[in-house]
């Protein structure tokens, strides 16, 4: 049975040049061990009898968990504070009950016997929030159950000709592609997430993969839905573009849980690429690489993914790459022949037809040239793809070392961007002290662009947990105040609840959302204290 | 002073080619003739001596209309049934008044005060709805006023960074490219209501421009907007991508003016295109046709503009264009050609930088005349280019005739268009008997299309009304049934009211819908009666 705090079964080890690198710069570091799930404080389960009664004949007995290991495997999602309170022992944050529906029909039946009772319900995909958007909060009620929608993993349906497929929300996105590679297709969404995250949850907390760039969020490849809500179902069928009043499909998008329990989604899928292509390059200066970033997503064509990392990232990013030696050593000859002392790591993906791929890469190496940058060739853009989901279990190893590892994004038009990247650095730096914080532009928009930050620190050990959340509070600040919005691709979950007002539009914002939620769920059975600000 | 029905002040002759086919094709016509406005019936304005006089004090006495011809001409928008009513003179359709604010916070001053006169408002922008969206029904109120935002015209600020340009909601398209132009700019949204259309009716309305394929719909051109509606006002600042809950952008677009008034919207801009290419094509059959279409969206690269019309409109639009004679002869010498009996018409076009419209350019050309069309070379493009804005005037021409002509549209997948297509055309000729229905693709998505519908018959002089609203209600059930969606780019008003429910994601879409109506517009003020269907 897999570890309940770490990522993956196995840890990448660190390599050795950059264990000496993070003391150097972060300070003395104190190694952890994390307590094993057995061992974890679980509190009794706060369900009736009679609830627990009705929940069971809803589902069935097979389909209900209240044991401790089952809780503590959901007390919370992969935030730095949940990690670390896992890791610590603390299963404070478990349901009271892991719930697995079979279908949509129990998922229906569930959230009316849930509202009766009184139970709040946190709907769980593949808890990957990192927002706290699983936190599993009473809201006032009797208690509250993690709906585990782990089997409700099927591709349901596929239209060929109009390149949808209809999916139930549990399927990890890997068990999604295979499905769809049977027919020709891929779905393209590739978040660092991937191997974890449910399409569902990509859905209601407005994903944006690494490729987004060039197939887009998943905001853009919902074309229909359907959501069990507690006071019925709402059936949004796949539409090719309509004038029919507001797009609901878009209240579903980032709704987290707080409206009801998304049951299926049909997405756009493309036909599985011919050719792919990735190459790194290295632009002079972090100011240089966003004016090329800029000219290409505004006057095409562009990459489907490209991916800028300012000189500390660039440095981190190799310092932690098992491959590291090799991308380097071949930054450090450009830096040499350039004579100068830093440089931005680009890294740009190409997918799709032989004559598509072609066309976009050779206009854009064109730009990419005339601005400076130097490619590093195929096998550092390879090296990009190998290690591209990494990062996570690469945490785990640095919690063992002493590191506080976590990463922040925002995003901003190309005109507020510069304030936002420097805003957000020195909120971080300010807070934390001895840090290094990382940056990477990652998802590209003709009016702007996503700010990706990476911090490392050395871990409070004593108290951790508040040593990240007022370096959060700081960039979140900062993010606000300069005008970037409070989440790009994380969602609000808890963790941006007090900053997300702006985003919403102001009061008039908020209390449209809660009318529609009194609505939709009068008794605030769904995910309460997600997502909408504490009223003021 | 221009006429009160016609849409243009001069009328576009009749070719004489086309008078004796249409006589031919749909039977006796009988020619009427228009009343003057100054003739009109207008009913004496409900508006209390109290209501009046604190409007007045909101606006100030110059901004208030209470004349019976400012009111008749108000009288409803551009559909049929609106203008054959004005046309006999019935302007029973009219506000009690109408209110020319002169910036945002009159907007908001005005909104409060009706809430508290329990007065109704509809929005007027450009006063070109073609689905009643502008009848002024009270609701129950007291009385209904329209408000007029012409003179919210100006455009407020340029973005040249990230490509933003913020308006108000009043301006007309021509004065708001004129405006961009000036900064190296255009907006590149150009509907065939163009020349009267507000910027600010075409995001409430969800609008698609002719080149909606290559610029995207409004909705894919809101970055940012203001909207004061009775309880407040919703600030949506221009963002680049989030993931900070619920886009409530997406609940302003398609709101129809039901929600409040959109009182600033900051939309994507681009550079003025170096190039532009327009080109005809004639390809030998619908199905074809719409093969080629869906493959020239699903590979990529596309023309911006791909309209395909099927053989009726092929052969009418032959007729009606007074440049017809020579793409008749180009498509007649095809046909002969080919010995065939018919084919269709696709006009392709392409704006951009140079390079851009080269490569694209020229894949499209090879992938077309692999499916069997032929170039009927720029000529054709250039005279379709030149006539895009001509057909409202052109159906004016058409009512003096004793013809009835008028348009409706849906989208549907590419797996259901055919269907769709089939479908509405069997239900309009059953319910007109002798009657020309043309059709076009025009609006293109990877995942389906738009259709859009001219039909032509000859005018019930006792009851034209009632002659179309029959054919519509079956045109609609048609469009159900078959899963097209009910409106593609014209807005639900009151026309589709009753067959909007399925788009609207059923009964919890609309319990949704209407909760946030009462949230943010509790006495209901805000352009009653249109959108939501009636309680079932």
């Amino acid at each position: 049975m897999t570890s309940w705090t770490a990522w993956a079964d196995s840890q990448p080890p660190l390599p050795p040049a950059a264990r000496s690198v993070l003391a150097e710069r972060l300070g003395p570091l104190t190694p952890s061990a994390a307590v094993a799930v057995t061992e974890a404080a679980v509190r009794p389960s706060r369900l009736s009898r009679q609830s627990l009664e009705r929940l069971r004949q809803t589902v069935g007995a097979d389909s209900m968990h209240t044991d401790d290991e089952s809780r503590a495997r959901h007390a919370g999602g992969q935030a730095y504070v949940d990690i670390a309170r896992r890791r610590r022992g603390d299963a404070g944050a478990a349901p009271d009950a892991v719930i697995s529906p079979a279908d949509a029909g129990e998922v229906s039946r569930l959230l009316q016997v849930c509202a009766e009772e009184r139970i709040a319900v946190v709907p769980w995909g593949g808890g990957t929030s990192v927002v706290g958007g699983l936190d599993a909060e009473r809201g006032g009620l009797t208690a509250v159950v993690a709906l585990d929608l782990s089997r409700l993993d099927k591709l349901l349906a596929v239209d060929p000709l109009a390149r949808l497929a209809t999916f139930q929300p549990g399927i990890r996105t890997p068990a999604a592609e295979e499905a769809l590679a049977k027919h020709g297709f891929s779905l393209g969404h590739v978040p660092q997430s991937y191997e974890r995250a449910s399409l569902g949850g990509y859905v209601v907390t407005r994903s944006a993969g690494q490729a987004s760039t060039g197939v887009g969020r998943i905001d853009d490849l919902v074309a229909g839905l359907r959501m069990a809500t507690p006071t019925g179902e709402l059936v949004l069928a796949p539409v090719a573009g309509s004038a029919a009043g507001p797009d609901l499909r878009r209240l579903v998008l980032g709704s987290e849980g707080t409206l009801g329990v998304v049951t299926e989604v049909t997405l756009r899928v493309r036909p599985v690429a011919v050719e792919r292509h990735y190459e790194g390059w290295v632009v002079p200066s972090w100011d240089s690489g966003l004016e090329v970033m800029r000219g290409l997503i505004q006057d095409g064509p562009h990459p489907d993914i490209a991916r800028l990392s300012d000189p500390d990232e660039t440095e981190v990013s190799m310092l932690m790459s098992s491959a590291g030696r090799l991308t380097r050593s071949a930054l450090a000859a450009y830096l040499r022949l350039r004579g100068v002392s830093s440089g931005c790591l680009l890294i740009t993906g190409y997918e799709g037809s032989g004559r598509d791929v072609r066309h976009r890469r050779g206009v854009v190496r064109d730009r990419l040239r005339s601005a400076g940058a130097v490619s590093l060739g195929t096998r550092a853009g390879r090296s990009w793809e190998h290690h591209r989901f990494a990062a996570p279990a690469l945490r785990d190893t640095l919690f063992d070392t002493g590191v506080l590892a976590e990463t922040l994004e925002t995003a901003a038009t190309w005109t507020a961007l510069p304030a936002v990247y420097s805003g957000v650095r020195a909120a971080l730096r300010d807070s934390l002290g001895r840090a290094v914080v990382g940056c990477h532009v990652s998802h590209l928009y003709p009016t702007g662009a996503s700010l990706y930050f990476t911090v490392l620190a050395a871990a409070d050990a004593d108290d951790p947990d508040s040593q990240w959340l007022r370096a959060k509070a700081a960039a979140n600040d900062a993010i606000t105040s300069a005008g970037g919005t409070i989440t790009h691709h994380h969602a609000v979950g808890t963790a941006h609840r007090g900053h997300v007002r702006a985003d919403l539009g102001g009061e008039v914002g908020v209390r449209a959302l809660r009318a529609l939620k009194n609505e939709l769920d009068p008794v605030g059975i769904m995910n309460p204290g997600k997502l909408l600000p504490d009223p003021r």
